[in-house]
């Protein structure tokens, strides 16, 4: 039989988790303080609401925001004192010291964090679909139960995530460097565009656009986020301004002195990015690829792009990925598609076969 | 009559420019140091070999390294006394003040910056239309003589370029922001990836990939343009600093102190990323608009992509942005489709009415 699960805290997360989980047959109850909320997730079919007459839970999923987690994870293993809990909160050391220093049993919480979400929030955006193929992190530690921590291993799957095990420190160890570090580096790149002239700004290209688009974010949510990952943020951040300083020091030497050794320390973080770029995994986590790509001129009329993928299609090539860069006042765009190195001259020789003008 | 240009340095960018310009009708003469170079461009269509017995330019370029460009410029303005000369490399300042170094005749010298080239070298990935729709600013300095400015605009227009024109000081400062600093805050984060483990590394998502796209770059070209760019780069980046310290400064209260005022340190700095980001020009130029996105999931198997795209189109949507996120592990990706606002919820309905299923 499927398990019970009680799910607090009906936001994206929640109802999203509530759909998945109902759809793959668990019995879902519902939990909010806010009325409206938890009818809402009922109504877009996250499982029923909660009532006082319930059985007890075998598993309870806090989806509350990052900083009242590890007080409802306490409450909940208070009231519940069969149930194992779980959190989804994108930190997890400060949620674990909270319970620990509410005493709640803490044999029966294992945390858990699944990467999934994005800028978006509230129920309406909720969607059963939101965990598929996404990262899920189970999070035990020392002394969760092997029960507890093999019902949360359960409910990732049930809910479509891709599950990998991590302590408490590796995981936020590991979400500062790929997740809040830059995070907080496209804030501050995208923070000196404010004083720019529009001529200035309007010279931003591809590169600015990239390292910047996070900068969109939410900017309560991520003070939540960074607030609670601190002690890891910082020890990185700390790294980040030791290289920083390196490059002014360098920059000066270039700009007042006689600039020896500067150039070797500016070209060593170049590089260095280089080696930790090479690093992020590929497509479908799959060892990192080197993709060829071919650049083609896009008209920027409805269809056009549709008619390009599919003539990549027709000539029998898998598109990897792709990337399109708009012109600056021009009626077109490039579409930066990436193949197998082993196919990209023949696709692009196809392609102007068929017409289509490549660039660069 | 079309102008007589003398171009110097056959690589990426001398290549592309005699392209375009022998397209437009201009007699091209080419000059490089390496007969082989010089021998490729003119196969590749960007003109003559430049002789002993041509008649003297009206305009040379000089597209050679950015670290020899001065030395270059101030030489051709000795050998033609009658011409006007320019450059293409990617920082101005220094290059002018190398050039008032060599004494060379600074009426003729009026400097300009095609905003084009990406990470691709060399003659072989030449087009004539690299610079089509691309910023290009032309950099008049304050004894630039009338005629320079006005061939050099000449130019820039005839190679297909978005003409701007802004002073050296003005254009160093403008790309320290709009590229260069995005580039080191780019390499800087792709840096601290180095030390994670495997699993680590996995939790890589859509953030860290944009973040560090452009860490990828060329570090010896990069270590030319920032050592090039050196007082208005630092100046950015003592900035960047101030804050990034006052950052640590908000989480080190957080790990061993009270506190007190550090999230407001927090959403402050993510809030001033929003609006330096904002500040950023949409498609075309055009003033920023806030498109709506419409996700949807789309199997990963050839021709699928052509066909929602395909949908697009039928469903009379001119799709505004493209952006695909690859999920980890599973055979489909997301394709975010940015639309204008009014349209995103009739073209989720006819998406949903055509089988696809959207996402988040």
């Amino acid at each position: 039989m499927a398990p019970r699960v009680r799910v607090v805290g009906t936001g994206l997360i929640g109802t999203s988790l509530g759909i998945a989980l109902t759809r793959a047959g668990w019995d879902v109850r519902l939990h909010d303080p806010s009325p409206t909320a938890v009818a809402l997730a009922r109504d877009l079919g996250a499982g029923s609401i909660a009532g006082p007459h319930d059985e007890a839970p075998d598993l309870v999923v806090v989806a509350a925001p990052p900083d009242v987690t590890g007080a409802v994870v306490a409450e909940e293993l208070a009231r519940w004192p069969e149930a194992a809990v779980t959190d989804v909160a994108s930190v997890k050391v400060a949620v674990l010291d909270d319970v620990r220093a509410r005493q709640g049993d803490l044999s029966r919480y294992a945390g858990s964090h699944p990467m999934a979400g994005r800028e978006r929030s509230g129920a309406v955006a909720a969607r059963g679909d939101l965990f598929d193929g996404r990262a899920w992190v189970v999070v035990p530690h020392e002394s969760s139960s092997r029960e507890a921590v093999s019902l949360v291993r359960e409910l990732a799957v049930a809910a479509g995530g891709t599950v990998s095990t991590m302590s408490p420190a590796e995981h936020d160890a590991a979400v500062a460097v790929v997740s809040h570090v830059p995070q907080l580096a496209s804030s501050l790149v995208a923070s000196r565009l404010r004083d720019l002239t529009e001529p200035a700004v309007a010279l931003a290209g591809q590169g600015i656009r990239d390292v910047t688009r996070v900068a969109a974010s939410d900017a309560q949510l991520w003070t939540q986020i960074l607030a609670g990952n601190a002690p890891a943020v910082r020890e990185v951040l700390r790294h980040l301004r030791e290289e920083l300083s390196e490059v002014i020091g360098a920059l000066d030497t270039l700009a007042d002195g006689d600039g020896v050794g500067a150039r070797e320390v500016l070209a060593r973080v170049v590089a260095s990015g280089n080696a930790g770029h090479a690093r992020i995994p590929g497509k479908h986590g799959a060892a990192p690829t080197a993709y060829a790509t071919v650049v083609v001129l896009v008209p920027d009329r409805p269809g056009e792009l549709a008619r390009l993928l599919h003539d990549v299609g027709d000539a029998g090539v898998n598109l990897e990925d792709l990337h399109l860069e708009h012109g600056l006042g021009q009626p077109f765009g490039l579409a930066e598609v990436s193949v197998l190195p082993a196919v990209a001259e023949r696709l692009g020789e196809e392609l102007q076969a068929r017409g289509w003008r490549l660039h660069g």
